[in-house]
């Protein structure tokens, strides 16, 4: 059976493990912090994959970032991480072939493969946690437009300018519906600048009315977005993940949003795969590339 | 060389006309009033379809309402046409094969084949009438998920329950970005109830301080929609069909678009595929399908 090196590299953390083909991991889950200096990055990626290469088929990167259509560079730049990062030629990094896909492409194809969207041929992952990213999986295939950097969700919740998002741009799903986006809801609703996501779910769950007002204009903005994305795909299902998707009632989500779309009834549920679904998806990525 | 008998049907007209493997339209264009009647609408197919049949490889239609995967049904209600033609059994109307498409799918696999978006694999078509109608084509592919029902541009403009949609629900990118829309704005804007698509788009070509206000909030929303679907599919290129289309500044619209989007840079262009791209569409993606 092949195996797989996976690596996660996201903006605070990188962890690897190995990766079968059936989607298990199979080796200790180890991590670093992702180092400020992009020479301390590499020098990481350097030391695991001298560890691990001679063991695996492939090293397979689920990284932050837009990801090529050829699955081996990041286009644009990616936020949180050094800067130097997107230049980051992978292929050099093994003697292995090397696969890269963006986080949240491999941790929806984690789902559709072992988890919540399994044997869903159309499906959406929105992965709600300090930002908001998104995996989109049309008749079986990763949606990936034209140059790799499809499954954004930097789709409009309002047309007057209102709240900046962190991609430049107003009023994006992103920015209203992740965690930062329930704690600007919440200051906006409170008026208490100091407010944290942790006040506004403690208090919701005590029936603190502002709290509870809070989170309730958070979810209505999920169903929101939901329902456009529903009326777009006309996905089997949308299943949920990262941090603040626990926070979520899926099936008030669901029943509001069947009440208002045009297309067919869908499904709303949580994620399956597990806090390593990105590595997962990853490898089972580069698997079915051939590797 | 194959042929289609090609049939349009909208809540106002059915159009019909011959079309070749090229997408060429071979005989006249002809058209009814679309009765109010049900069984005149049926009295409609079957005298086009005795004339025609014997001369024809497939009976395409290009239809209102979404079309199911297997292209003979149409999902569900379809607005301003008899209540029962969702319930139509295409396939029993003719000898020949039938094949059946939403229109706004068969308009942009017609841009796809022979007109603005030919040679591209992603694209998106919005066509921009009395409401909008949407057709995407991902990988060279129609998007047509889990039903069929994909491509329905009913995601959110706000989310303050500002404007009641078409649709039942609220604020949707097709009652603002729509002609209705433009109107809706129009009277937003002017509190003139009376205003109509017409005024606003001649005051904007005599330089009416308001009623450019109103076109520039109309082509703003435009954008705004635009730059979130950019953002969901990558594409590499954004068609505008429709009455309305002809209207927007697609350089402007093109630039604002690509000064937000995180994805990579697309374009807006206007379809050129012309009045029938219904019928052309439907009658290719017929011949796609093997018939």
């Amino acid at each position: 059976m092949r195996k797989a090196l996976a690596i996660d590299v996201g903006g605070t953390k990188i962890y690897y493990t190995l990766v079968d083909e059936n989607g298990r991991i199979i080796a200790d889950v180890r991590k670093f912090h992702t180092p400020n200096e992009y020479n301390d990055i590499i020098k990481i990626f350097s030391d695991i994959i001298n560890e691990y290469e001679n063991q695996v088929d492939v090293v397979a990167f689920s990284t932050c970032g837009a990801v090529n259509n050829s699955n081996d560079k990041i286009l644009g730049s990616t936020g949180n991480i050094a800067s130097e990062y997107p230049s980051t030629d992978f292929k050099a990094l093994s003697n292995k072939p090397v696969f890269v896909e963006n986080d949240a492409n491999c941790a929806a194809w984690a789902e559709y493969s072992i988890g919540a969207s399994k044997g869903f041929l159309n499906s959406v992952m929105l992965t709600l946690g300090t930002g908001v990213g998104g995996g989109i999986i049309v008749n079986g295939k990763l949606l990936k437009g034209k140059s790799g950097a499809a499954g954004e969700m930097h789709f409009k919740m309002r047309n007057d300018k209102h709240r900046k998002c962190t991609c430049g741009s107003w009023d994006c799903f992103e920015i209203y519906c992740s965690g930062t986006g329930l704690k600007l809801t919440g200051v906006e609703i409170s008026n208490d600048k100091n407010i944290t996501t942790y006040d506004i779910i403690k208090g919701k769950e005590d029936n603190d009315p502002t709290m509870l007002k809070i989170f309730e204009q958070w979810q209505s903005d999920i169903i929101d977005g939901v329902v456009g994305l529903a009326n777009i795909f006309d996905p089997d299902i949308v299943v949920l993940s990262g941090s603040m998707a626990e926070f979520v009632d899926v099936d008030f989500v669901t029943a509001n949003v069947n009440n208002q779309i045009v297309t067919t009834p869908t499904k709303v549920v949580k994620a399956l795969a597990g806090n390593y679904s990105g590595m997962i998806g990853a490898a089972l990525l580069a698997f079915r590339k051939g590797f």
